[in-house]
């Protein structure tokens, strides 16, 4: 029996102090130590796992008759030698809107910020790891695929390898489709106006019972609109990329959400410069994923051939469900990236 | 019991000889003759009622034990009064990618030219029909609601009221999510190039069986493109607005879709003549509709608005199927549009 | 282009007038000819085609986008030789509640001794028929496979070869999970009561609209009961064989739905010695039917393999909808043994 | 902040040692204190929570974006005053196939000794409990609201007061409509014969990856006939209640089901008088819910009204998933009937 540890830390922000969503700034964020980790003064390399949308790291943890917990996982992968002993690290970026994709944004707060600016140097004040790029991978799935590739790319200086799974790619696919279920949602909760999408968010609680009907849907756009399109003057303190009775897109607004995507993040240099830099660029999809990102996925790896930026690649048969499995590819891939 | 009749004509069709797709220029076109047309020598409005996507006239005529035939509908309407005894007329435009969207293209054939300068002249012709504008309509369920509106608005002088159920307007929301699913189909079919597609279509016929795998995703984005971005250098006769592995959208080909959407339409100063000129501008559309056609109507309406222009817009409960009912009310606003 | 005639009969039954549910007794059946049938004097061995649940005889001639009609389907079978020249006769047993499953009841009408006493007979009066069972099939598909196989074990003086698709065979699978879907209809629609549901059923029109919500879960099995378990005394004309409130089963009427299954007629040795002088016995059916029909399909053949009784089954990769194209190979094996 | 616990307890079962399944005798049992546990010498009345099929009481502790751990559920409701101060105990009867049934069976083990004998003594012994059965509720959801009634059932001497949310009851329709899933499932996976299912579950591990498709469809008929009908001769160690290829009903097998139905229980005197010796006896279930269990619930009720015995019971708006909030309505009628 492997003496692997998870311990809960409790990080107390203060980017995230009196956030717009009154959402906490203390945040608990489950650490993984790998066997041996208290038996010896070795130094380790960390591994930051972004859960997806309504996720947080205490995710991880939890018990499931069909998967492993990320504890059990880690244990296999190190007892069967396929990954070498080292840390993760399961930042909680929760907001009361499901997600804040760990950017940023004046409706949600600064996630971005306590990310990279408080967590990365609260951990390696507290444990023995390798603090630098060179041993600190981003890894997440749907939501934290995309937290982990944008904030890669973004900042080259605090993670030098990343690994996308099923991540938000080429925005016109996965998020256009949900723009009309937002729209029915609405319709159906009598919402026709800014105000009273604000007040439905105003009373809108994750765990309340019995929710709004198809409150998922309201809750998925009004959450990346907040992240894509925050706008103090707008009473719900973000704008839609559509009109709420016609749906028409509003193109300055879409364009907005475009400039997130992390298609448009390759026209920048810096970004191309990061992903240069990076001991791994791993994405993976599956080839039945019902938000159609493994278009996204394949559209950013042509460009990353056409670029001559070097990474990998597999799609596997699956959808965007049930693939935590998948990890079991980024990890040995990171933990190899490690050693060059 | 009325004697109203029903007398299926052949067209024998010049425009569509040698088209394209090898599909038959001879077709049978049912006609509606109220009751009382062979006791007299009055002369009748006419209202020529096209089918959706993967239909034709003679569908109309088909026996369902949840549905009223188009004659025994008209039967009860006229019969009650509230309806005006008309003649219908029920055109086949049908390809064998599905439909032709009433339009002309290069790579289907020529049915708008079909319908408006040959089949109109042959009823004319033949029956004793009011034959004047101001007495002819145009009406249609889905891509046939699309042809109507898009028929009446390039040809006034041909058609003097218009009602569209439920017609493709907005591409944006009613056409991209099915790039997905043509995606999606293209994958599980093996088709990987323009050839392989091309090969695929020439194998295809509608009654063939067994049937490829999800072949109507490949059959409905393949129809339409044949419809709305024909390209006789492509191997298939069309382009494809996105590409076929990364399924980016291309902005060329997608344009040239828009260009077909009727809410471009309405830029051009001819065609807000022609719905200016119009006895009736109806339309109508389940407010959740499948195809987020409800979005796309109220967008039109409000442009109307706008421009002044007068209509009549009804939202029901239902969504795209099973609307067959609706034609009561497009019928007896027509009727009394026809006596204006 | 064969000179195949569909001819329109109308037969005006003796045994519908007054039928408990107000139904037609005047039926229009659609005849086919084969080709050359107008150029000789030759008599025609004869099909009779039964539809499924909410069809009719006439459903068989809608035209379709990805369907043949039936006599698109029989030209071509004897274009190529693969089946002889034969008639087809293809009945109208429809009721107000969508089906007769081709009985007798007393909540329904006499659709059995329509069919045999009255259409059969009429048939061989009109037409040039080989008027005797060797040369007299009955097929269908799901309620009209139930049909055929049930009135060939019934009247094998009439019937001398039987196909039957997707039949309704084994009542514990096919019906007991609609039971579920009935009551929950019944709830949705606030019907508590026998009387509430005689309510319901007497305000029922199939083409009214619109439809009560899941018009079709109440409707369907209140036709089989109609069919099964007539009882005159009950508000509705049969008895359910499910408490309405708790859903329990009745045993007594549940056992009155098992004694017309096709697996309990095989108890009854007159059925065994119908069945062992057919020329045929055909039965195929989906293996993916969503009414669990294959399960049925296989005990049924499973008892006749018991039985010394031989048969055909086939059992084709597909579910219970789109499945016309299997009228070729009963067709096909019903020439050969109108050769035998 | 209430300074409420959750302890995780690890029992080493004896009557679990060497199981059928191989399934680890050591389980892990959360505990909740409740605020003020620490501080005082008073005893607890105790309810023992039964999670549902693929569940175990570590996932009442699951982090949820929509939902609260079951800490915080009762935190609230003790903060309140909704509840007084419990402990709950979080029992852990998963096996491999999924559960237990929290019943004895040759083919799993003995999941009801080890409730009933092992882990409430256990928590006697090592908690300040209110000792007796009028201080012990046992409640549960789904297969946890089934062991919850049939435990209270066969041991009023531990149990005072039950509450079933959701349970399986009225199996004629909770489970038959699963075993057309499990035969479509076999044949999907190729198992045509008892080894082949036997050697199939040999190599079924729930976390393994990736899952044989339509897993779930064998796995779940199979752990309930393991439950229901074990029989150490067959390769599996139990019977299935149908044949495997025409999935022909087999009686003797299916009747050992149903004496494990709730509603047979209800035919021995000796349950009636645990029943009418309960302090509360607790249902409730979704009028929607999608293994119809509804009917049971309304079954069962409708039998104990007969029978004089008093009970509450509850159909709220939803269907069998995302319930837990129906927690909020046991425990408080758990906690007034212990004052009682």
């Amino acid at each position: 029996m492997p003496d692997s540890k998870i311990i809960i830390e409790t990080i107390s922000s203060q980017v995230l102090q009196d956030n717009p969503l009154g959402d906490p700034a203390e945040r608990p964020v489950p650490v993984y130590l790998p066997p041996g980790y208290n038996d010896n003064s070795h130094h380790y390399p960390v591994v930051y796992l972004l859960t997806g949308f309504t996720g947080r790291g205490a995710y991880l943890l939890n018990d499931s008759a069909f998967d492993e917990t990320i504890q059990e996982r880690m244990d296999r992968l190190i007892g069967r030698g396929d990954v070498q002993p080292m840390m993760l690290v399961m930042p909680d970026c929760f907001t009361r809107y499901g997600g804040s994709q760990y950017l940023n944004s004046g409706a949600t707060g600064r996630y971005e910020d306590h990310l990279v600016n408080e967590l990365v140097p609260f951990i390696d004040r507290r444990y023995r790891t390798l603090a630098e790029a060179g041993y600190r991978a981003i890894a997440g799935k749907s939501s934290g695929g995309y937290g982990a590739l944008v904030q890669a790319m973004r900042h080259p200086d605090i993670f030098g390898a990343l690994a996308c799974h099923s991540g938000d790619i080429y925005f016109e696919y996965c998020y256009k489709p949900d723009f009309v279920k937002f729209l029915n949602a609405a319709h159906h909760n009598d919402i026709q106006s800014p105000e009273a999408l604000a007040e439905f968010l105003a009373n809108f609680r994750p765990k309340m019972h019995p929710k709004p009907g198809n409150f998922f849907d309201l809750i998925h756009m009004s959450a990346m609109a907040a992240c894509y399109s925050p706008n103090p003057a707008s009473p719900c303190g973000f704008d839609l990329p559509f009109e709420l009775y016609t749906g028409q897109l509003r193109p300055d607004v879409w364009q907005r959400w475009l400039d997130n995507d992390p298609l448009t993040l390759l026209q920048d240099e810096r970004s191309l410069a990061a992903l240069r830099g990076m001991k791994l660029v791993y994405l993976d999809c599956g080839n039945r994923d019902e938000y159609a990102l493994h278009y996204g996925a394949r559209l950013f790896c042509q460009h990353l051939t056409q670029l001559n930026i070097p990474y990998f690649y597999e799609e596997f048969d699956g959808g965007h469900r049930h693939i935590q499995f998948r990890y079991d590819a980024s990890l040995k891939h990171i933990s190899q990236a490690f050693r060059r």
